[in-house]
């Protein structure tokens, strides 16, 4: 975005006024008052026919039909994961499952993808990735013996391709990047990632939390092999909700899970003496399903597909352009710097700025009512939701910034303290 | 229970009458009409303040509270895993937590206490365990190459404590068992089973899914080493809520989980590059917590908690030797016996009725409006909820199995098909 934009509050009324998404903000409840959201990459708002849905299966089909809606429940993981992959992340039926977290789904499909890859020791990620993913590589690493081999990726601009190229080799089993950076927004390009390592005949594993709802994902088309990711940000499933897992038909046969549990057991409630797994997606469930998340995806990403992606893509891209730009006139003479890719196509639902006092002035944001988050070391992470953010309130949310630095009281606040994604 | 009791309803009614938990059955959602539930030992019923708290959340925590809700949130698996402790498994705080499911949480206690016994190389279980324990009990073996010695169980009576003994060396890292056994409901002797099992040097790990919240367990009194269990049966918490673990403190230090998650991580976020477990309890915890779930547990629990185990127990004892003794007078003469063991006991809080026939007798019985549920390979489980089934219950429910076996249309029903546990 470099042609000169109207910094009136005008345009932002204006671009309201003419936003095909605008009605969908009403779908939603809302934080009180003239709070502005802007962390719905972290924790997504609360669709009102979420609410009514949960309050349904709770009092119906938990309370009235009790185990008898087993019956339905049992299939939901599937279904709802068919419908992500239908809606979000352009995966043909059978290939999308909603299981436990994140960390856990990760935990499953490295291990069977190392098992499946026998010969090749090496893991690549990337040191910026998120860190259960980091996390959940070292130990396996570790318990297995293998290498992690970690690419450096600059904190502003995600993965580098040349750094991924020149470690890939023949050794290595599979390679785990997200597909946005959870610090930058920072958006891979998955196709061609994927061409890449596939090329040395590694497996490709993304990693989708900050991208599943914010950005059109064509898994299929991509050729990629794995999958996770949460549904908690931008797929406004709620605190917790169960996070997704995808396996590529064509691989599927080939992989067999750690965590062998009776939810991936073929003819489940024959109770049979060995494990026997299920062939398709549901191998890859492990216990007990929570009905309350998963129907909350299902809401979730029924809303984000009646919104459309393409339409979300559109109007994320011309949001974070236009906070970008606004941050350039308003709050680059305040020592703020950009430090997410200014290029539209390389950024993924949210903007990152970086300032030595980030956190104090992430502190006097809230206080001022808009909500973003700090992000070691020095950024401010600010995640408009194209399904409910307005440009009135990127508008006002960078006004308030304005004021704030202006100001300058931000800097007697007290030091930082921990606060969750 | 020998001695004869008055065979008509009026008992029923007085022993009702005498109840002191009989106002506790108001504090629960109920199927309507004439349903009689015996299957809590599956799903428990809805209590109402569960229903209320999980509105609240939904409403003000999530919807109003947004992402600042994480501050309280973030330590609710341990709170509430605290609260599980007190009233419910006999656990100092610090040892309990809530997390992922039974199926999760077994893996990774599992291959932890192997890491920590090198040189042994046995899990011992047994072959009617529940299917799941089973099954990540092969997943693991298969993985490590371990032996899974399997001791043999009576269907009846449950783990045989001569047949532990002669499976159990020096070589046994591990024994893992169900407190109550999930087919016949028989009820295992933790702390005489727990000494025998550190006698030759092995960890013992107790899965308390069918004894939570139905019998009293003392894990610190007991020694236990390792827990698991399901919050969904008798304590209420929801269809899919998470599951606990508990690890003793003295042991806490010693085992490292294979997934590590960024809930586990001291300082999470500060998300440094090296996973650094925190010391404690939340080491064993790994993606983020569902939150819904969460509450339902805490609330479950509280509800338990006010009731009182020892009270619990002591009317699930009469309820079930009430069933016992209808079964017999009433049912022995149709071709049923019992599947449990008949000493108090040596019960939990489920009973096991075998028929050839007891598939189709269950489905008949559910018509009936009776819901108990059928095992393979020929019983009826019947499980009274000492918080909410009443001796007129269990008169009415026997009282219309009898008049189901005298009419005998049952057998003219459909053949058998799955069902939940």
């Amino acid at each position: 975005m470099t042609t000169a934009l109207p910094l009136d509050r005008t345009y932002a009324e204006q671009l309201d006024a003419a936003d095909p998404l605008a009605r969908f903000r009403d779908s939603f409840a809302r934080a009180g008052g003239n709070q502005i959201y802007l962390d719905g990459n972290s924790l997504g708002p609360l669709p009102l026919a979420t609410q009514a849905r949960i309050a349904e299966v709770v009092s119906q089909e938990w309370g009235a039909g009790l185990v008898s809606s087993w019956d339905h429940w049992v299939g939901l993981p599937r279904e709802t994961g068919d419908l992500v992959g239908e809606h979000l992340v352009g995966a043909a039926p059978g290939q999308t499952l909603v299981s436990d977290s994140t960390t856990v789904n990760l935990f499953k499909l490295v291990n069977a993808a190392l098992d499946a890859q026998p010969g090749r020791r090496v893991i690549i990620t990337d040191d910026d990735n998120f860190p259960t993913d980091r996390y959940v590589l070292q130990g396996i690493a570790a318990q297995r013996g293998c290498e992690l081999r970690m690419i450096h990726t600059d904190l502003d601009e995600g993965v580098s391709e040349d750094a991924l190229r020149s470690a890939l080799g023949p050794d290595v089993a599979l390679v785990s990047l997200s597909h946005v950076a959870y610090r930058s927004g920072a958006l891979a390009d998955m196709p061609r990632i994927t061409d890449l390592v596939h090329d040395c005949g590694a497996l490709m594993l993304w990693d989708l939390c900050h991208s599943i709802g914010a950005v059109p994902i064509e898994l299929d088309a991509s050729g990629a092999d794995l999958a996770v990711g949460c549904t908690y940000k931008y797929v406004n499933a709620g605190p917790g909700a169960p996070a997704i897992l995808y396996v590529r038909t064509g691989l599927q046969s080939r992989l067999r899970q750690p965590v062998w549990g009776w939810f991936g057991q073929a003819d489940q409630f024959a109770m049979g003496p060995a494990y026997d797994p299920v062939p398709g997606i549901e191998h890859f469930a492990t216990g007990t399903p929570q009905i309350l998340g998963t129907v909350a995806v299902a809401e979730g990403t029924k809303l984000l597909g009646e919104a459309g992606m393409a339409r979300l893509r559109a109007k994320s891209v011309t949001l974070t352009g236009y906070l970008i730009y606004l941050a350039d006139q308003w709050l680059a003479p305040h020592g703020f710097s950009l430090a997410s890719p200014r290029a539209d196509a390389r950024r993924g639902g949210h903007v990152t700025l970086s300032h030595p006092d980030a956190w104090r002035i992430s502190q006097a944001l809230i206080a001022a009512g808009v909500t973003g988050d700090y992000r070691t070391p020095d950024r401010l992470r600010l995640g408009p939701a194209a399904v409910i953010t307005r440009f009135t309130d990127i508008w006002d949310a960078m006004d308030r910034l304005r004021t704030i630095m202006a100001d300058g009281t931000y800097s007697s606040l007290a030091p930082p303290l921990s606060r969750v994604t």
